[in-house]
Order: C-alpha cells, then sequence, then structure tokens
C-alpha cells in the first residue's frame, strides 16, 4: 500500500505539463513536400511568400468597357458621352475617347484605368454611349490588391483551411511542405478488457478506449497506429511501449495507472528506461491518476482506464503535446461559448474539474445543465453532454446562474 | 442586356433555398455498413440500440474488498472489524462478514454489493480489517448504470465522435451502418483561368477555387469530384455536368454565373435537362449572381467565380444540402462567438450580407474588426478574417460597438 502515499502530493495540471514538456524538449515531426491538391488541413511548415503580385495585372472586377476614368467625366444618362471601341490592349488615341470590352477577370489595357458596367452604356454600332462617370479603378481589381509580391501569403504553422489552399493556388504554388502527421501509437491494458470480435469471459468488458483515442488522434490530424491490448503484466506492458516508442513518436497507454496491485504500466514504463515517469498524479478530476513519462526522448502519456479520466487526460496533456508535435503556431482549442449554470454543483477544492455539462440555447441565452456529477466511468455521460465547464482549483463548485465558459465537443 | 433584368428580382436566401430543396426531393444518400473501426466522424444511418445492459455487471469501481455493504456497520479506524476472505464467486456464509479482493472493473461477487477501498482495509492473514463504513453500492459501478438495454445507445443521424465509438465498441458492436459520404463533383469554368502547373496566358491568372470548394467539402467529410476546368462554351460546360451527374450525388460549378455575355453556366444548366435552373440570382452579399438547379433528379449549385463568393454561396446552399444528403439529425453549423464591433460599417438593404471579421480577445470580451469592407474577390480578406457576422435583409449596417454573433471559420 506504501504507493498510494505518491497521490499525497498531487502535481497542478499546468506544472504537470511544463515539467513533462521540459524533459522532453518537444519539437515538430519531419517536413514533408506534398502536391498542394493533397494539403488540406495539414500544417505548413515554412511560410509561403508571394512570389508575384496578387493580381498580377489590373482586373475587371465586372463585364463592361475599360476607359480612361477622366474621358468619362460629365457623363450621365441624359447626356451620354460617345467612346469608340478599340481591340488593342492599348488605349493608343489620347486625344479622343476610347473603350475596350472586357470581361471579369480580363487585364485593363494599357492606358485604361476604369470600368464602366455594361449595364450602364449602350452599344451603337462601333461606338458606346457611356451613362456614367467612372472614378479612377472603379470596377478594377488592382494588382497587388490582394497580396504583394514578397508579402507572407500563409505563415508557418497554419493549419491549411480551404481559402489558404485558394490562396496559395492563385499564387500558382503547387507543391507545399507541411509537417508530417505525428504518429501515436495506442495501447490499452487490463485483464478485465476483451477485444471486440474476439471471445468474451465472463468477467471481462469489451475494450473501448484505443478506438477513442483514436478517435481523438483523428480530431486533431494525428495518425494512431495500434498497439492492442495488454495483460496486466509488466512484460507484456513493456514490450507494448518499445513496439510503440519503434514506430510512433509519441506512446498513449489507457489503464493500469493508478496505485493498486495491477496497476502495473509506471512500473513498466520505469522497466523500458530513463527518465521514465516524470509525474505521477496530477490534482484534478477525473483523470486524477493520469501519469506522464519519457523513454527515447519521446513523450509517454499514462492514461487511466476509465473512459471519461482518459478522455480528460488527452484534453489536457495529449492536445497541447500534439499542437506541438504538428509545429501549430499555438494550441487549437475546442470552440467555447458562454453560458449560465442551471444549477449549482459542488468540485473539490484543490482539483482541477472538468464538469461535463450539455448547452441548449433559451431564448438569446446559453444554458449549461450540468450532466450526472456521478460516474465518469459513464460513456453516456459524454454522449448526453456536449462540452465541459473547468473549474479551477481555488473554487469548491459553480453557483446556480453563474456564468461559464463551457468548451464545445459537439454540436449544441 | 435583357438577362440583366432578371436580377431585379432577387430571391431571399431563405425562400432560394426552400424553393430548391421542394424541387429536389433532398434524401440522405445510400446506406453502406462498414467496420467500427473505420467509422470516425461518419454519420451513422440508424438507431443503435444496447443489446444488454452497460455494465453488464455490477462491477468495482477501485481495487478493494467486495462486501455487503451490512456487515461493515459500525466499522471505523478505532474500531475496525474483521472479514474472512474467499476466493468464490459469491459470498456463500450469510452467517459472518466476508470479503473478496476485487480489482477496479472485477465483477462484484455474488450476495456482495459495495466494495471498501484498500486503503481502507489493512491484511492481517487470511483476514482483513475494514476500518470505514460502505453505504450500499459505494465503489460499485451498477449494472445498467451507463446505458440500459434496449435503450438507443447512439442515434440513427448522429456523426461519429470518439466517445460514440468507444460506447458502440462497449456495446460489443464491430460493425455499423453509415450514410455514404456524398459525392460532390466539382467544375471550374472561365478562359481566364490556367490550371496551375499548365501554361498560363499572358491574360490569364491561375484557377484557385476548385480546391477551395474541395476543402469546404472534406470539412463536411463529403467526398468531392475533380470536373476540372471548362472554358467559356456552353458545350464544353454542358458537358462537364453531364459528367458530373452521371459520377457524383451533387454537382458545383463556379465563374460565369452572372448577367454578362460570358455568363454561359445557366444556359449550359437549362440545355442539359429539365427542370434546370430554378433560381438565379439570390438578394444577399456577396453571392448575389448564385444560380441553383435541378437535373436528373441531382442538386447543382451554381457559384459565383469571385472566391468569396463562392465561399458564401457553399455556406449558404453546399452546406445545408451537404448535411441533408449525409442524413444528418440538424444541419451542422459552425461554432459562434458574441463579438462588439470594433467600427460601424454599411451593408445594403434588402441584401442578407455577409461580412467578414476579425475576432480578437480583449480581456474579458470579445471584439469584432470588419476586414476590408472592398475586396469581396479578394483571397486575403479570408485568411485574414476568423469569422463572418450576418446582416440581416432589413438593415443597412452594423454600428460601432454593437454586440454581434460571429460565425467562426478558424481559430481566434
Amino acid at each position: 500500500m506504501s504507493k498510494t502515499k505518491e497521490f499525497q502530493k498531487l502535481i497542478f495540471t499546468y506544472e504537470a505539463l511544463q515539467t513533462w514538456f521540459e524533459a522532453l524538449y518537444v519539437k515538430p515531426c519531419r517536413e514533408t513536400t506534398i502536391p498542394l491538391t493533397e494539403a488540406y488541413n495539414r500544417v505548413l511548415a515554412q511560410d509561403v511568400v508571394a512570389s508575384e503580385d496578387l493580381p498580377r495585372f489590373n482586373r475587371s472586377a465586372v463585364d463592361g468597357y475599360a476607359v480612361r476614368a477622366d474621358d468619362t467625366t460629365g457623363a450621365s444618362e441624359t447626356k451620354p458621352l460617345l467612346f469608340r471601341l478599340t481591340e488593342e490592349d492599348e488605349l493608343t488615341d489620347t486625344a479622343h475617347r476610347q473603350g475596350k470590352q472586357v470581361w471579369t477577370g480580363n487585364p485593363l489595357p494599357k492606358g485604361a484605368n476604369a470600368v464602366v458596367m455594361v449595364e450602364k452604356t449602350k452599344k451603337v454600332e462601333a461606338k458606346i454611349e457611356v451613362w456614367t462617370q467612372a472614378a479612377p479603378f472603379a470596377n478594377v481589381m488592382r494588382q497587388g490588391e490582394d497580396m504583394k509580391k514578397g508579402e507572407v501569403a500563409v505563415p508557418a504553422g497554419t493549419r491549411l483551411k480551404p481559402y489558404h489552399l485558394a490562396l496559395l493556388a492563385a499564387l500558382g504554388i503547387s507543391e507545399v511542405n507541411v509537417i508530417e502527421k505525428p504518429k501515436i501509437a495506442i495501447l490499452a491494458t487490463g485483464n478485465e478488457l476483451a477485444k471486440v470480435g474476439d471471445e468474451r469471459g465472463a468477467k471481462q468488458v469489451w475494450e473501448s478506449n484505443r478506438l477513442m483515442l483514436t478517435g481523438m488522434c483523428c480530431e486533431l490530424d494525428a495518425e494512431p497506429l495500434d498497439l492492442g491490448l495488454a495483460k496486466d503484466s509488466v512484460d507484456e506492458i513493456a514490450e507494448g511501449l518499445m513496439l510503440g516508442l519503434k514506430i510512433a513518436d509519441a506512446v498513449i497507454t489507457t489503464g493500469g495507472t493508478s496505485v493498486g496491485g495491477l496497476d502495473l504500466v509506471p512500473e513498466a514504463v520505469n522497466k523500458v528506461g530513463k527518465p521514465g515517469i516524470v509525474i505521477h498524479g496530477v490534482a484534478m478530476r477525473p483523470a486524477m491518476p493520469t501519469a506522464l513519462a519519457v523513454l527515447e526522448g519521446k513523450p509517454v502519456m499514462v492514461l487511466s482506464g476509465n473512459p471519461v479520466a482518459a478522455i480528460t487526460g488527452f484534453e489536457v496533456f495529449a492536445r497541447p503535446l500534439i499542437c506541438r508535435l504538428l509545429g501549430l503556431k499555438r494550441e487549437e482549442q475546442r470552440p467555447t461559448i458562454k453560458a449560465v449554470m442551471t444549477r449549482k454543483i459542488a468540485t473539490a477544492l484543490g482539483r482541477k474539474s472538468f464538469v461535463r455539462v450539455r448547452v441548449t440555447q433559451k431564448n438569446d441565452e446559453f444554458q449549461a445543465e450540468p450532466v450526472s456529477a456521478k460516474g465518469s466511468g459513464n460513456l453516456s455521460t459524454m454522449t448526453k453532454a456536449n462540452g465541459y465547464v473547468i473549474v479551477p482549483e481555488n473554487r469548491e463548485g459553480l453557483a446556480e446562474k453563474e456564468k461559464v465558459t463551457v468548451h464545445l465537443f459537439d454540436e449544441l
């Protein structure tokens, strides 16, 4: 029972993260060059600089006639001005009013600095009547207006969204350097677990955490690798860890991390190498028995077997880690919403508590209803909730009607 | 110029969507059965009902000793009670205090209804001292507590998140019926466009909308199909449309949808079949020249060539369509946040306006800074913004310091 004493000095979450990261020297994964057409949601490894102005010439923003703006002075519906049409790429006759037909997106002919919309003109044989004055650069998308040559179009560390892809394509870029997806190996442990599809013993339950953690890696666009299921055996767990360290950038285990007789994962971690476990026991609820380790310079996260605790441990430790491995400028956060607690809840002083809530909209207000304080092992509390509220260590709960920030993990 | 008159009766967005959906009878795509291990982010086609209680037996939530709760009455640190240990799956000796060692997750032996944590006991040869009273079901995860047999575990129309996968795995499910990913074929049109990687004419620009729309499909987990690039030719566009209708569940075109001489997409659509275009011209900004069509019973979206207008048209029409094709219970919305406008902006009365803003946090307040009202063709206004505000048709703008709802398309 001596081990139980370890948890008498729980580490605060931010301190745990800092200690672990310092032991790790976390760096982004390797760079790789991929076609832009495959770059959706990937993280840019290097700044992309515009190699030309965008647009690279003055373009018409409408269908109409390119003219010299000055030539339109005084034009109106009652007093239209006549312009001769040219097919040339230049308005050559500076002594007379000239226009050239342009479609949306066409370059302006040399000498032209405005476009009159086709609706404001009338064609009369080889000439047009112009019914309106055009200011300089009216209906013109000016060269370099979107982006100037030499500007950083998209900075390193950006996750490429659809409009980033478009901007890069518009600059003629066909390949980009991105950070490789971090490989995260996932090992479940516990004699009580049976693999779905296999035989299940009378005292066993279906194992479900691997698939859950796999999905959480996918949410961040990391690449999950399955290490399968280990029995409560130091050797078997160590073997799984070693394989994970060989094939992945980080390893996550689930189960066997408390201080009971079969909580063998920390022991297995320390058997594999140094420094091994750097944190064991965090001042949070759920997920108190989380451990963090470093092996072969790689991060190892020892999460609880309790599914809600495993999720919480992932959110607090794996999420910032993966964001760093991805080379993201900053940690990606879940969307938040301000809501009002529908009732008071109690939490433990000295622990950071993650309270699952269901947020709904009532008129113009969002209400957060706590989902069963009991049963942090119950997956249905996750499927019934759509977010969590973080209660800090110096609070003993939340008051009814208190305004809180909810971190949303699902739709309202 | 007669065509310009069409746009004098612009349709409101909600009316356009309703008219189009009525012409379509939109139904979800086909069902398909896939392994649960591949079901992350897919949409469930049918309710999944729990085939057994979860957990299926009373389980210990801790490491300790399973006992009859009544037997612990009066136990305390100063007055411990002695329990004999058994290895059996039942506490048989009802006349005496009995306990059985259990690890977290183990089933309780028959007759036991509580677990005393190992920390509250002391082993004394073949017996244990119990130092605390245990209430009935203390430290027990009760059978069916998470979910009862026959309950709907996950309803049809749910996008499967990590904890849904875990809940289904915990119920022993290895395969699920999901809705097939809607195939969305994307065709870009315009003589002024060159494919990145190809030769580019002196008056051409790099085509970028296909990749952008591809990414927007990926955001919703639809499957984009590339129809390439068509010149401004009714025949060439019609050919692209016909191929799209053959291989996809819906077709999106971009470019050539206004009322100029080279805006040939609506004509090409109507050439392909009936009813063809059902809406052309929507009371919104940007994306006013959007057209919506039905061909061979399939939806066709004719979006602007202006990238920001194409994005907006996609948000307003393709997003709800794809959500229906996916069979989602309700349309998936972007996360929203309440923010305060940093300055006033003007919008057009009678148009639903989509104003790009950059939201930042200042102390406890979110501020929304409009990103260049000009240049709705400028992609950099999208990469500089992180959300949009919708100004309704009956407003002529937003006031400085007005509180608005921002729809976030990127991180703060």
